[in-house]
Order: C-alpha cells, then structure tokens, then sequence
C-alpha cells in the first residue's frame, strides 16, 4: 500500500480532525478510499471518515488493509508538515511510513501499527426530523457563548428559528436564528426538534472544520446528533450522544 | 428600565475598566446616566465610574434603579460582543438581561440581581499636590519595566520632572521624564509629591486603558493616588492607598 | 568603564544568547572587546561569547575588569529596550549601571555585580571531522520535528549528506539532506561523523539565533559538538557533551 497526497498540510488537516476526538484507531485502505470509523475513549462520541482515492494523487494497492494508529502520535508527526511538502505513506515492516518530501530533502518518519479497539463500527441509526446548515465560523461563535455559562448546549430547531440555550449559575443565555439569518444556510423540518449537547465535545469536533465552510447539524428530540462537514474531498460525520438532565 | 448601546464592544470596554479590579457593585441609574463605586475585595483600591444618558442611544427609566450584579459574570457575557452589534439591557423579574441584536440574530442573556456588597460610597478626599498627565501607552510600559524588578512603584513628581523608582533583590530602576518628554502631556505641581504604590493594581487599573489616550495622575506624598481615564463619555476615576515600607 | 550602543536591543538580542544556557558569568571587559565564558548549570553546556570593541559606538576602559552578573536579572532588565533607545553600561559602586536612553527620557538600572561561578575557562578541544553549515531557520524545524519523538537527536555527517534521526515510542524519524540542499550552505568533512545529543540544549541554544542567518555545526564521532553563529559583530560558540545510550 502506497498512497501519495499533492499538499502535506492537507492530510494533517484531515487527521486534525479525527486526533480532537479519537485517540487511536483503524484507518481502513480499500480501492475506493481510506475510511475509519471510531469511539472517542469514553464511548459518548463518534467520527466517521471517509476521503475517496481522488484525493490521492497515487493510491496504489494490491488488497484491503487495516491500518491500526494511535492518532495521537500520527497528529504529532503530521504537524511537522511545511508549505510546499508532498507526503507519501506506505506500509513497511508492520510500521506505517510518512514521508514528507521538499526540495531536495525528505523526512522519514515510521509509526509504528497497532491493534487499534474495535469499538464502533456502527454509525447510531436515527431518523432525523430536523437539518440545520450553518456557517461553520458562526456556529464556533455559539459555542463559545453557551460555554460562559455552562458545559452543555441545548438546540430547537422549527419551522421558523433555530434556538440555542445554556443556563449556569452566573446566568442563562438564549440565542434565536431566524430561518433568514446571515449564517443559516438551509433549514429543513419535519417535526420540530430540540436536544442538548456536552459542549467540550462539540467545541472539540469543531476545531478542524475549515473557517467559510459550513456544517450540518441533524436533530431528533433527544437523540444523538449527526454533524457533518468536509475538509476538501474528506467527509466528517460526527455522532454525539444527547445529554439527558436527571 | 432599558437603556440601548449602539456599538456593544464599547460597553464591553467600559465594563472590562471596572472588571479587571471589582468582582460585584451596584450599577446606579438615574436621568444623569449610570453610575457605579466600588471597592475591590481586598479593600486598597476603589474605583468610581459614570456614564452620561448622551453615551445611549435609548435610554428609558421611570425612577432611579440600582442593579446589583456579579461584574465577573458580566464581564464573561460581554465578551460575547461580537463588531455590528447593538446592545439593549433592561431590568426584568429581578435579573437584568442583556440582549445582543445582530442583523436577523438576536442572543438574549440573563444575569442574576445580586446585593453586592456596600463598602465604599465614599472617595477618599485628598489635596493633590501634584498632577501628571501621560500617555496611555507609554504609562503601561512603565508599569512593566518597574515589575521586572519589584511589587511596588514609587512616583515622584516635582516642577522639572516626573521620576519612578523601583528596587528589588535582582537591581534598582531609576527612570525619569523631563516635562517637556514625549509622553509627558502635562505636569502642575503645587508641592513636589512622592508615594510608593502596588504594581499589580497599578496594571490591572490600566488593563483598559485605551491605546493612544492619556492617564492622569494625582499625587500628594505618602496620600492615595488618584487615576483617571475615559473610554469615550464614560469617565474612570481610581483611587489607590499608598504603600508604607515598615 | 563605560560603553555604549547606539541599538538597545542589539545588545539585548546578544545577553539573550547567554542567558538561553547561562546562569551567571563574568563579562571580561578588555580593550579588545567583551568576552564571557560560562558553562550551564548542569555542566552539560558552555558559551564562549565575544563581542569587539568596535561593536560599541564607545568604549571607554583604563585596565581589564571582570563584571560578575546574574545573567538571568540582566536579561530582564535588558527586555525592557524599546526601539530606537540606546544603551550605555558603566561600573559604579560594584554595581552595573545600565541605562537606557531615549529622546527627553533616561531609564537607569542598577544590576549588583557577584562573585560568578568560575567553572569554565577551557573549551573542549577536540579535532573536529566534520563541519556542516545550516540555515538557522532549517536548523531550528529539524530540531523541532525530533523533539515530537524524543528528547535527543542524532547527527551524521558524511560527503554527500547530513542525516538527523530520533527515535521514541511514538515512532521514529529520519531526515535526510543532500548536500545541495537549499538549507545546506555548506559540508566539509574530513571523516563521516555522527554523534547524538540533548534536544533541549540545543533548542535553548539556537533561541536568539537570527533569522535568516547561519549556523555552523562541528561534529566528530561521539565528541562534543560545536556550535557557532553570530549576532552582528558578537561570535557565540557553544559546546555541548554527547549523549551516550548506555
């Protein structure tokens, strides 16, 4: 297996993305893709990834492989990726190989693979009844809001708003989106919808997502959300448990 | 009641000059304007603050109101203002809400009415012998070489010059501006006057300090420092003990 | 004694080269110029540090002294130069005056002088086999690259390249660079040589190396390394002990 990536800071992006939450799993090569799938350790959240073959200026192999990572580690070595590096990685000697490549110099690294858990191969099955898309920056803005008050994030969304509430000791906050507004892309309903949400986990998932892009956000009362959104060709869905006031 | 900025990061500001030394005060309102005098927790500074109803753009009260509020509280809630937004607050079931209104957006907080502590009414009545004004900037920069070395700065005004002292384990600074210096706007000297004031308080007095303004000291040796800035109409005076080597 | 330079932070950016590794010293004033040799605290490290007379815009001694400082309280006072002030440093009392200069303002600090530490007079000598001279920049990321694995780096120097590796339980690195790479100015080896060596020390050292300027590292198996660049007219050169895995 080998697969070559035009821009190095692109694949750190990607892996970006995956290491705010997940700490180690399986990045699984097939003809068609990388996709890895995987529970943040303490099994309230969950990200699956997919970038197609496309995005691979080589993509070259012979069978499907699992390649088990501790992302930590990957993420540290993908920061040291400069403007204007290519980066190839190829499995050798049970280690997975990045190669950054500049001008007359390449930089080596070898991680090596592990046996990643297998704790979530299965996305949660919902039927959404809501989808809000919001301009990626403006929903980080909300997020930050709510967390001067508090550590979760409620949302409603109907046919006319999208509503966003957090309630501390130092106050409550109420946030109302008119279906018009500035950052909201698209609202579709079918049945009015509200949940609330840890907000470390949400703030965590929004770190990578790329400033003027936008995200998703997929609602059923009290049932987990489903939040996608793509970094180039790489598709990010996120699933994160709802928080249940006892 | 219910008063309406037209720039909410201007109230942001003006609340951040009382924030960074008061943690709870009682907000007056009255036809004049607004109205706030605090001590800080320790009891060695005070600050004294007034808005006039001109800084408003609405400014409605039936009969004078005082609001009670937790500044840090409110402080983390202004940090919120985003540029292009208005800001309205109106008192309502015992809280004071704070609604930020962008275009199509509108994000409502409620803080809690408090009774703050009452410990200081009065500013200390002091006849200054010694004025000196100084640019904002080039005060802070002061603060900082002096803490390099000590907690404490001494002040030292006479008819030539404006003289700071500071001294520690690691060396003395001896710093002096002649009247005519740059930074220096303006110097009146009924009586030379020197006091030794805490650091720490100094800075934290001139964290909002606008950039390019002036800072005007009030001396009489071994007396309370008086301190006053504005940020637009609102007026910031602060009184500081001096501190006695024993 | 006294001397003086015209740029404040010049002479602020050549203590901060000391002070990265050096606790306290003694700064030998001669008609020459100013020389400090100093090892580090643990005894791992030495600077050899030389500045000329003509560096100074005046320099004015009647016979050789030795002005023993806290390195690390006069790099605190020397960050306080702002731009466009100059320096003057002068002996008085067994104290070191400096002051800074700018225009209508005089900002003088009093540093004691101490009995410093004298525990390193003699340079290693060693026949040094290979030298390779670098971008400091370069130098600085390749450092940074290992640190991400390991707390030490390997250098190998031969005729066609200059290799760095690190290794960790995360993973391993190997860098390699052609000798006509940008970043390679230039390789002289008499022997192939590699050596490894604490990456901690070697960051500190190369902390106030000038962007966009060189550095020259001379290696021989096993041996301590040098390392040299310069500050204008100042020369530093470093010593540092390999690192033996036993």
């Amino acid at each position: 297996m080998l697969v070559k990536v035009e821009d190095a800071r692109y694949w750190k992006n990607c892996v970006d993305a995956i290491e705010s939450l997940i700490d180690e799993g399986t990045f699984n090569v097939s003809k068609e893709g990388i996709a890895l799938k995987a529970m943040d350790p303490s099994g309230i959240s969950m990200v699956s990834f997919f970038i197609p073959n496309k995005a691979f200026s080589k993509f070259e192999i012979e069978k499907p492989v699992g390649l088990g990572l501790n992302i930590d580690n990957m993420g540290k070595i993908l920061s040291s990726a400069r403007s204007n590096e290519q980066l190839e990685m190829k499995e050798t000697d049970s280690r997975l190989q990045i190669e950054f490549m500049g001008t007359n110099s390449r930089r080596r690294y070898k991680l090596p693979l592990i046996d990643a858990r297998k704790d979530a191969d299965k996305e949660p099955k919902v039927q959404f009844e809501a989808v809000v898309e919001l301009k990626c920056d403006a929903f980080r803005e909300i997020l930050r809001d709510a967390n001067l008050l508090s550590s979760y994030i409620g949302f409603r969304a109907d046919k006319n708003s999208f509503v966003v509430a957090a309630k501390g000791d130092a106050g409550e906050l109420e946030e109302e989106y008119a279906g018009n507004a500035d950052m909201i892309k698209r609202v579709e309903i079918t049945k009015p919808s509200s949940a609330t949400f840890n907000l470390d986990y949400l703030q965590r998932i929004m770190l990578a997502c790329p400033s003027n892009s936008t995200v998703q956000l997929s609602l059923k009362t009290d049932e987990p959300l489903r939040l996608d959104y793509k970094i180039g060709e790489a598709a990010f869905a996120y699933f994160l448990a709802p928080y249940m006031e006892s």
